[in-house]
């Protein structure tokens, strides 16, 4: 005892000179030797992309998916291990047949994918391609009893040729955009939740793209009334791959729609010239999709370590992650990344053969995609409800929870949301991981991922900064998101990282520290 | 008159202080004009790319844009355009259908191509996927009487996880590279012709190599006699980019192969490590692949612009590039690019009215891509066979002959073959392109095109340094070459630059000096 005393204070010494938070270094160190040395983390990650599959919202991809945690989670010796509905979703979906090729000029085959919720074609189909050019609802009339089977593009001034890119795919942060991270002012209260990366659009922009989308609305009902055989829509994206999205609701009363696919830059580019030059552009496809509509609650998945201190056991440290993904991919780093990492980090606590004081419980959720619907409704049943803020008993039991869902890039912090009395805390626990990059405490927050329904109502609720990697360029939603885009040296560093956050989170004395609960909200829509 | 000597020499004296030859800046300024402002070079890489697709040698791709090409030759008042044979070539291939599916443990499209020469699969099939392992001969005794009809892959140690890029795809050549070639000692006479880039192998790897090609060949054949359905192998690749090959001879009695298609590295990967893992992978394919053999003869477009000085139009200058392709993209950058370039140089000297002295011909190659077939074949029945190099009567008249295929990216300069004596000649007529980025001259040899046929009869033949954009990343010889890949602008400054070459090679007073003559080399295979 009296050697740790010496080493962590050493440690605290040599490295910081504010914490005064302790670090159990020796526990940092078997969950090192765990975490960096004997990882699982390759594995895991497999049997959610590679066996898996894509995990869209209630698709057999994502019950496959929760099938295999439940058995895993009952492996490694969690308890309380369960999937808990948190609402009603709708239909799932999946592809089971896509084929598309362009026949005239010449044979091509088009890289593409139904859009997700989207119908089949009724069997294979071969078609002229049409490109519609309609600026008004009245240019629509030339188009009348002319559309029938046929497979059209809509022609618009927003597609444009691509771009050599003269940078990189993939980054790490630098030394100074950390460094300016950790310089942020504290976020306005009440202000806006954090984006992920980007920003918003002006008013006129806004305007034109309201015009335009109710344009494309009327165009897709004329398209529907004609029946058309198959909508192509211009996927972002290059060198094969493209990012996915939906093109019809996953509500179980949703409205018919068009049979789209959303094809690949090269392709749709490679049709559009073609068209735009006068040639005659023919095009076969073949594409099947199965809806599920049998249950249409969405599940997430459950586990604990329970608490063994009779004071602390019935209070909670969570971990999480969005284990949904879009249908193009097999969502690896969005967000089979960060389910693997938190899995990673229970696996690693049961190993070292952890009793914590408060209980530990990990929860992988289901429709984050859709609008966090699954981390929303579990904060909703367990915590508060946003739209009064009357906080339920598990409310002032929860000490924190930690999100991880930006990709497969190592951490190299972690965002407060405007917390300011876990400075210090954090900054003692990242002490011991400096070595692997991770020492950065940024005051801001982020946004777009779990984490946002805890803080939502109150609670600690924490996403990590982590290297950008190719997240934005190659993966974010695209047919790339697969197993080889993982960096499973980064995952086992997050893993670690986390294992020990969790751990100490789990014996501090007090729960972590609290913003204000916000007011309450109007329902979201 | 004396206005443009003036200006000459201005422009001599301003930009370099050793230029002897002669530059006719007026010609300059129109051909500058045309070529930059009123560039045709995006509608002519469209017809080769978009429109005529994928131009294996002796395919109906190719031979749509040799059609096309004799077409626009005569629109634009070339003479003597036609199509001149080379040689007995073999047999035309070409996909007809292409369709590939993991449908277990999950559906998800296969992003590949059937090798070119190699055949369908007869219909539809779909099957398990077995993974051939065996180090030797005998291993494969296991195999006997179960692999009829069935999808296969062959487990090998080259094939390794993928990994991030953190360099740019597309990258442009800096002043410094370009100083240091510009510095290069000229190449041994009789030494190697120049790589494009990289080098060869070590004893030692090219006997494993060997050993390993050996083994494949085994496996192959006895894959061959089991009746597989389908083999799979791995495409160089990533993010849905995968690069092609053949997979059987293009000769007329090539022996029978097994059907193969070259998969997507994420694809192939993902099946692989199902595979490795123990899981049970299903595949369902469709692929039909159609052979050419009713005329083997391969085929080089040609046209000129005839010389009109009486003592002179006897005498040729050449430009020209290779016009063939791989078969799963359009070969835009390999090269519809070069193509569109000379095609383009040829217009500007139309469209400016040029009566050239000496003749100017253009010419096409075919089947560059299996051995510089196209350029050979001219060469050797028009200016010398390299297995004596006794010159034919046309040798004594060609002044120089420029070629391009390296890519869409601008000329930077001009590689000399070792032919110091023509570097004042070029680095004069460079000089008026300076701020277009052209000004290099290195005495260095490059390789792996068409000059090459010419340089190997002691004629001067040259290739142009060009950017290399991302030639070697993603386009040479990918599905990914296609039309979007093209930078205009760049194909408008080469076609610029050469336009000028030609005009003031036909214009020069002698032809331009050359080697020797090389000593007769032992035939090729």
């Amino acid at each position: 005892m009296k050697k740790f005393t010496f080493s962590a204070l050493a440690l605290g010494l040599c490295l910081t000179t504010f914490a005064q938070e302790p670090v159990n270094s020796a526990a940092v160190q078997k969950i090192r030797a765990e975490g960096l040395d004997k990882s699982k983390a390759y594995d895991i990650a497999y049997q959610i992309t590679d066996v898996a599959g894509p995990r869209l919202s209630n698709s057999p991809g994502l019950k496959r998916a929760q099938d295999w945690a439940v058995k895993y989670f009952n492996e490694m010796g969690l308890k309380n291990v369960h999937l808990e509905a948190w609402g009603d979703f709708g239909k799932g979906w999946q592809v089971d047949k896509y084929y598309a090729a362009t026949t005239k000029p010449f044979y091509r085959p088009i890289i593409a994918s139904p859009k997700a919720w989207t119908p089949g074609t009724n069997g294979p189909i071969k078609s002229e391609v049409i490109l519609i050019k309609a600026d008004t609802i009245t240019d629509l009339a030339k188009y009348k009893g002319k559309l029938k089977g046929k497979i059209v593009m809509i022609e618009s001034a927003l597609v444009q040729p691509l771009k050599n890119s003269y940078k990189a795919d993939a980054v790490r942060y630098t030394d100074e955009e950390l460094a300016k991270m950790a310089e942020a002012t504290p976020p306005v209260a009440g202000g806006a939740p954090g984006n992920r990366q980007g920003g918003g659009q002006g008013g006129n922009q806004r305007a034109m793209m309201m015009r335009m989308m109710g344009m494309r609305a009327a165009i897709d009902s004329v398209l529907l009334a004609e029946g058309i055989g198959l909508k192509l829509t211009y996927a972002r994206g290059s060198h094969g791959t493209f990012f996915t999205s939906n093109g019809a609701s996953y509500k179980l009363d949703a409205k018919p729609v068009n049979p789209e696919l959303e094809v690949s830059s090269e392709d749709y580019l490679h049709i559009l010239r073609l068209l735009r030059g006068g040639e005659k552009v023919e095009i076969e496809a073949d594409v099947k999709t199965s809806f599920y509509d049998k249950d249409p609650k969405g599940y997430n998945v459950i586990g604990e370590i329970p608490g063994t201190d009779p004071k602390l056991k019935e209070e909670i440290v969570m971990l999480g992650g969005h284990y949904d993904s879009w249908h193009s991919g097999t969502g690896a780093t969005d967000n089979a990344a960060g389910s693997a990492v938190m899995i990673e980090a229970m696996r690693i606590l049961k190993a070292i053969d952890f009793k914590p004081k408060r209980t530990i419980r990990i929860a992988l959720w289901s429709s984050e995609e859709q609008g966090l619907f699954g981390s929303r409704g579990y904060v909703k049943s367990h915590f508060a409800d946003p739209a009064d803020m009357k906080p339920k008993p598990e409310h002032e039991k929860l000490s924190a929870y930690y999100n991880l869902d930006n990709g497969t890039g190592t951490i190299r912090g972690v965002y407060l949301q405007g917390n300011a009395a876990v400075k210090d805390i954090f900054q003692s626990w990242l002490t011991p991981f400096a070595d692997l990059g991770a020492k950065t405490i940024t005051i801001s927050n982020t946004g777009g991922t779990d984490h946002q329904a805890y803080d939502g109502v109150g609670l600690p609720g924490f996403q990590f900064i982590q290297d950008p990697m190719d997240y934005n360029t190659r993966t974010h939603h695209s047919n790339m998101d697969t197993f080889d885009r993982l960096d499973i040296e980064d995952l086992k560093k997050s893993a670690t990282i986390i294992a020990s956050f969790v751990y100490h989170t789990s014996e501090r004395a007090e729960k972590l520290p609290r913003k204000e609960m916000p007011k309450p909200q109007a329902p979201r829509m």
